[in-house]
């Protein structure tokens, strides 16, 4: 978009948006406002055929692969051409919010329904996709759709994955009708842009309407088991005791002090612990809890790794007690496309939106389709930083600017055809 | 016992006393060589039937009282004397061991058939006594029978208390027969005194035998209760999180420090421990935690309180955050008898056994009785120190001396009646 483009004042319907985001969201809405609906049960199969009934409307194309990803086209001039994507996911956390994922997707058929509105056709096609099971709260792993989308996961690993009432990946797609047969990742994409809530606090805190991500922090995930020797709290003298969760204290501590040392973008967070027998009166015989580390930047990531074990090495050595760390999963730092990433930063500054460059904490599903085309993302602030919460909120103003962001980028790859 | 008494080289039988623990232990036998015998079970009616029907062959009288105490009275030549008592539990832990409570039943009544095979009378009569419901795994207080016996729990509160199946105290003791007519405490007790495994480590450690208890620490059990915001792991920067876990290391170590400026009797235990929504990716925004603080100095353990809770105000006050101390439990440290403490320490010399006083650190039905009548107890090593485990072990010796101790501390209040 230049100051000479025709199409310098094309703007997406807020209005309309934000009606589409409220009326799904009535799909396993719950008491508190939030949104519940796990990936593959019959409220995300409801939530899919809105969805998809709203691109037939807009006579998109719908095709749908193995792993039950759908892609609903808006087909450009030129059909060779892959097309400029964009989307996200309609699967919720368990009392999870109205705009994480829900907002990349119905922002994308808003941009389509826009451009349908004035008449506007594009060069390269334009797809919108909704991704299956990125949250991973029924099924794991997270970001399961695009993974197998970009062949990071295969789809016997995903279709083997299971609920905790059993239920298997494949058998619940059939179920609810979107077992497609377009194999995953057979599927040409020129570009891929994903508009997104923050989910943190950034935005919000330095007043900036548009987020321009740059990059994903890398992410080591593990289990940290600390041994100890159970024995009565009361009789025990202080000297003897062998205290699993004492022992722990520390480690736990320094996962921050690490994350500390790396700021601004450095994390260290333990979110889970568990203490056995965790009994009021017996002594902890073992400690496990989980360790999270970010860092946007390989080698730092690397450096915050190597700081915890040495950490752990020497708790373990003085205290002459067992620590074992098992790694659980590791996403490397993603830097996204260059050229997505200034095309996003420049139709915010041409629509005169505040922004500011920051990096993502959290996984989404452009993290895999970066392997196969240049991606960018686009955040919008969200209220307090809250998110994976029913409480999670947006206003309306920003939803719109987001999606004008997402129009805006996605024209200057597909390019508007000029008669 | 002096040395000119008639009774000096007087002993119960080692073997017959390892027999019954091991007969007995066959009722709730674990895989891993522990006994689950939970109060008012079917197993437990088994264990007390075994019991009682052994009491029958020695021709004791048999009453049980509203909560199923179980006394087994070898009468006196002098009926107006109140008994000289003895006895214990045999419920145990879900995965408990072969000597904890059944050790002291079962030494008493080895001492009644040590008097009966050597022709024996007493002045005062002679009883031992099995408390229901000590451990509390299975109804909540600890301590039940002895509790209600000593007024300090009502029958009507112990009644109420229920499993985690609703199953009720009183339709339970009414279900295996153990549901008797007398009133709890209506019942006259002239001295009391209880043999026990150590549960902790210190005769072990110091190679003594007899451990001559003066007192049980006071228990002060709370729950602390860290309030934080819940939020992203990944997006939300170190510098504005409200860590509940992190807010609450402190605290546990704490717990500890204190324990530690009061030694050698100082205890500070953190037992328990629960994260919310403990998830992985989720900075916790709730712990709750237990602690559990003992001293047998009364004053002390008020010390002990009064740090913990200023340090709590002090980390609510610099870290602006919520934090919420529920007391769950108190037991006030508790002195035993003078009498019967060094009656226990010269029986002790007398048999040749090495000896030390042991403050116990673990609660035990004695500490109600001594609010009743003189009251002492005896502790014996187990190995490791370990006890509420299927491993719980003692040597045969030392279940032996401590049988010893019992006989000749309990005839020099029962008085043998010399013809």
């Amino acid at each position: 978009m230049t100051s000479a483009s025709p199409l310098r004042d094309l703007r997406i319907r807020g209005d309309r948006l934000c009606q589409s985001l409220l009326e799904l969201a009535q799909i396993g809405a719950t008491p508190k406002g939030g949104v519940c609906r796990l990936a593959l049960t019959d409220l995300d199969k409801q939530g899919r055929l809105w969805v998809v009934e709203k691109a037939r409307r807009l006579g998109l194309e719908i095709t749908t692969d193995q792993i039950g990803n759908t892609f609903m086209r808006r087909p450009g001039k030129n059909a060779q051409l892959p097309p400029v994507m964009t989307g996200s996911h309609i699967d919720t956390q368990p009392t999870g919010g109205k705009y994480d994922g829900n907002y990349g997707v119905l922002a994308g058929l808003e941009v389509i329904e826009t451009l349908i509105d004035h008449g506007i056709e594009t060069e390269a096609p334009i797809e919108v996709v909704f991704w299956t099971n990125e949250e991973g709260s029924r099924f794991t792993p997270v970001m399961m759709g695009s993974g197998v989308f970009a062949g990071a996961v295969t789809l016997e690993h995903a279709y083997e994955a299971t609920d905790t009432a059993g239920k298997k990946v494949k058998e619940e797609l059939q179920r609810i009708g979107f077992l497609g047969e377009q194999t995953p990742g057979d599927h040409a994409c020129g570009a891929y842009f994903e508009a997104h809530i923050e989910q943190g606090p950034v935005l919000e805190n330095q007043d900036k309407v548009i987020g321009v991500v740059p990059a994903v922090m890398g992410l080591r995930w593990f289990d940290c088991i600390v041994q100890g020797f159970e024995a009565h709290a009361g009789p025990t003298p202080m000297d003897i005791r062998v205290d699993a969760l004492q022992n722990s204290l520390n480690i736990m501590q320094k996962v921050v002090a690490i994350a500390n040392e790396f700021k601004p973008h450095g994390r260290g967070t333990v979110g889970m612990v568990q203490a056995f027998p965790n009994s009021r009166n017996v002594i902890p015989g073992r400690v496990q809890f989980s360790i999270d580390i970010r860092h946007p930047d390989s080698a730092i990531l690397e450096k915050m790794t190597a700081l915890l074990r040495d950490f752990i090495a020497q708790v373990s050595s003085e205290k002459s007690i067992a620590i074992d760390l098992k790694e659980v999963s590791y996403f490397p730092p993603c830097n996204f496309d260059a050229n997505c990433v200034n095309t996003i930063r420049q139709a915010a500054i041409d629509l005169g939106y505040s922004q500011m460059d920051v990096v993502s904490g959290a996984g989404h599903d452009a993290i895999y389709i970066n392997r196969l085309a240049p991606t960018g993302m686009i955040f919008i602030p969200c209220k307090d930083g809250v998110s994976h919460n029913e409480i999670e909120d947006a206003k309306s103003e920003h939803l719109e600017a987001g999606a004008n962001v997402l129009l805006h980028s996605m024209l200057a790859f597909a390019k508007p055809v000029t008669n």
